[in-house]
């Protein structure tokens, strides 16, 4: 559990299962990764979940983690197609479309052949894998825009090289905008390096009240939703596969200029 | 229980509660609706369910059943928009936008205020209506595009005179096609006039091999989608609000000019 997307899906799952939470990062504050050796697995665990990427605190687990014989499931919406995978690793990932997949309204999700006859129980067929599978994921009318347009975009990132070029991309987008921060003397943020998001890039000015003067001005001059999410403050860098390069580059010079006039 | 959605209605409900199924037209095959006198209503139900148009039999209930002081809940997904509704004899009216609201990917949902603390129980918040409410429809990222397009949809209904208007609309059209059908000597529709569908018009030529050549020959023609639902057989013609009166005259003049090479 290392930050509100991890602790969502503990407290919808509890009215499901007995939920044990194996780590958390809450007592830093969610800025630091749980040491591994800390981690308390649950051996008969039915699965064990984590979200790679927690777009509003900006923390990421970067390796995937060995969750032994548990089916290890996943929350990607935020770091799905970001950079290459080895799926086999994992029982089940589900991703909510709307970060780098297409527009808002599906979910996608990869699921181990021998999970899909759960859950059991009595339930009705929308919740059974096993009946979306079998009808193709068609078993109620999905949200069919969204649907071409995911297939549109994952035309587009193979003609960009596809998810090996988009993790370059990635990489490079995120160490140009941290190195900045870092080195600007004027702006921070606050999560370990080594657990930093490649796709949601939190900072601050030095005082709240720069914060609020760079939202507005950063706004004014083009840059749309530089506001961090209302639980943490300051603003948000969010660099998801549809952002080049320059777009990073021209908040750089944005920074750098207000931070010349503010500094 | 009219037909196939309000079967599939009953079944995906039996995990949940103990379904008492108040009347059916099962034994006339769905072709008529089970007469008033025949309906066992549980006074101490929750709710009682109804499919007020079949999109597959082509059946519908025209007037609002009185469930007495049970909430009445409705599956408006292929008629809601249709014409002028008293939404007050509702506890709860739901409908999937793809037909008269605009792209798939959302459900509309009307509920009388009373209502939304329902269902109690220990259950995720995206299973309350209370919580979607108070989140206006917002807890999850909703389907944006979707949700856009309805609205103008919406603005479309107002320039056109709003649900009166398509009312009278709808009227004329289902009005029109049913007429020829009956005057032809060539078509049929199965279902009693009185509860006949005015969005979705199924209809046969003499024999399946007709059917078959009708659709095939309509289909090059130009009128999309003619196919009758697979479990009935033949053709069907959906005449959402989308649908003008020059469409219908399409389908009348195919209609004729088959009749009179295959008649």
């Amino acid at each position: 559990m290392t930050g509100q997307w991890g602790q969502k899906a503990v407290k919808e799952a509890k009215p499901y299962t007995n939920v044990h939470v194996a780590a958390t990062g809450e007592a830093d504050g969610s800025l630091k990764l749980p040491a591994r050796h800390t981690w308390q697995l649950a051996p008969n665990a039915a699965y064990l979940h984590y979200t790679p990427n927690e777009t509003i605190g900006g923390i990421a687990i970067h390796d995937i983690p060995d969750a032994g014989n548990v089916p290890l499931v996943a929350d990607m919406s935020s770091n799905i197609l970001s950079g290459p995978l080895d799926v086999s690793k994992f029982g089940l990932i589900y991703a909510g479309a709307q970060k780098n997949i297409g527009p808002s309204g599906i979910v996608v999700m990869i699921i181990r052949d021998d999970l899909l006859a759960r859950p059991t129980g009595n339930i009705a067929n929308i919740f059974k894998y096993s009946a979306q599978a079998a009808d193709g994921s068609m078993l109620n009318t999905p949200a069919t825009f969204s649907w071409y347009m995911a297939g549109r975009v994952f035309k587009w990132l193979q003609r960009q090289g596809g998810v090996a070029v988009m993790g370059e991309r990635n990489r490079a987008k995120a160490a140009r905008l941290y190195d900045y921060i870092d080195g600007s003397g004027f702006y921070s943020n606050p999560i370990e390096p080594s657990a930093r998001s490649l796709m949601n890039v939190p900072f601050r000015a030095p005082n709240e009240t720069l914060d609020e003067l760079f939202v507005k001005e950063s706004e004014a001059a083009g840059l749309l939703a530089p506001k961090g999410h209302r639980s943490v403050g300051g603003m948000r860098a969010s660099i998801y596969n549809a952002m080049p390069m320059a777009g990073v580059e021209a908040l750089i010079a944005f920074m750098q200029d207000f931070a010349k006039r503010n500094g």
